[in-house]
């Protein structure tokens, strides 16, 4: 008889925005494979569970992924409740897809259970919606990044054409992520929302126009950061500004 | 003094997919103002609070927005802990920020507090991840409904420019949806698949090509319906397909 893996969403790093079926779980588990940026304050819900970290963190591949959907069967051959904990939500950019595959190929029942992605995170600490009457109607989540942690150059159009776009993994690489953006004709004034640590204690967000990504993403600390574009954005831009203002008139 | 207005996302319709916070928030609350599709057990939660339903459901306003935000403002003036609960997430196609903009001009509290948006619902149930190495690395949620109800044009770009896009509120319009995205660019081949009620219990899903769209929705009963597009869902479709070849030559 083999167990069931559980391929659970963390949510975007606050412990109580973990689903009540994510935290059942964790409670029942007997073994849980966790990636590097899940908090401890989530994994000490796993109180009964070994604890195996297999996470990647910003291109520093610290298990291979076939190496992962290995141990996945073989905890399932040995355990009842597995549960590989990935945050945010499995499905977006999770690397879901290659451990379901593997899985169901070798035999065993895979079950899903969905996170709040960081970008609904960061969204619910701005206080400014997704969407909007009139201002957006259309909301796409991109990684810039491939496999290999490099940065091509198709993946801006659908950003460019979509309303609101949220980057995921696009910090780091700012400077070729702007050039992109404006080749694919997005303007250079486009408002946007830097995040970094969306939901937790250290939360920091920076509003800058398009063409002062690069500058604002130079301020990111240690945290996952997230970049928010849109016209949604005009408010907090011109919030910050007026900010600015005072302090340098003060 | 006045209490604080809490915009709570209900998630997909499951009880166990509210997150921590949700529920917490949902036992402590004085008053909760509910959308017509929050399921009772959900509710049910809200133990010790006054229930009143404002839900818009399918074009049928059974409150107009501006009637929503004046009651809530008359709630934070009279109770501590008000909450606004939303299905899915609040900050994707809720109206959630002509709530937010009306309370915070009335010099009012509001948190926000993400839901699993009906798309990852879907998504966990199907087994299949909204991006995937190679594949997709950016899914756009849009819906094709206006204000009023009716189905403009401009809005089918970005699901044809994204590489899985998700339809929300499209199911009753499908013929004209279809049109606008084979109009976009779309091949007539796409594979598609059309989840109604997801994570609820009677969830049902049909894959479909683009083109069979428009058939494949006049199946939809009376609970909420999305539509997921994108190469990701090549796999469902075969799999429909030997399911149904199966099924004529038996």
């Amino acid at each position: 008889m083999t167990g069931t893996v559980h391929l659970v969403g963390a949510g975007p790093g606050a412990a109580d925005l973990l689903t009540l079926r994510a935290a059942r779980l964790l409670r029942m588990a007997d073994i849980v494979f966790h990636d590097a940026l899940v908090p401890d304050d989530i994994l000490s819900l796993a109180e009964r569970a070994r604890h195996v970290r297999v996470g990647k963190r910003c291109g520093a591949h610290s298990a291979r992924q076939e190496d992962i959907n290995g141990l996945l069967i073989a905890a399932a051959q040995e355990h009842e409740t597995v549960v590989r904990l990935k945050g945010g939500d499995p499905m977006l950019f999770g690397r879901a897809q290659e451990e379901i595959d593997a899985l169901r190929s070798a035999g065993i029942d895979v079950q899903v259970v969905p996170g709040i992605t960081a970008a609904f995170g960061a969204t619910s600490s701005l206080l400014q919606s997704l969407t909007e009457r009139g201002l957006s109607r259309s909301v796409v989540f991109l990684t810039p990044r491939t496999g290999r942690g490099a940065v091509a150059c198709d993946w801006a159009r659908p950003a460019a054409t979509a309303d609101t776009a949220v980057l995921y993994m696009a910090g780091r690489d700012a400077t070729a992520v702007t050039a992109a953006l404006l080749l694919a004709g997005v303007p250079a004034s486009r408002p946007c929302v830097v995040v970094e640590s969306a939901t937790l204690p250290g939360e920091r967000a920076w509003p800058t126009p398009l063409h002062g990504l690069a500058r604002t993403c130079a301020r990111i600390g240690d945290g996952p950061a997230l970049v928010l574009m849109g016209d949604v954005y005009a408010d907090c831009l011109a919030a910050a500004d007026r900010t600015l203002e005072r302090q340098q008139f003060a």
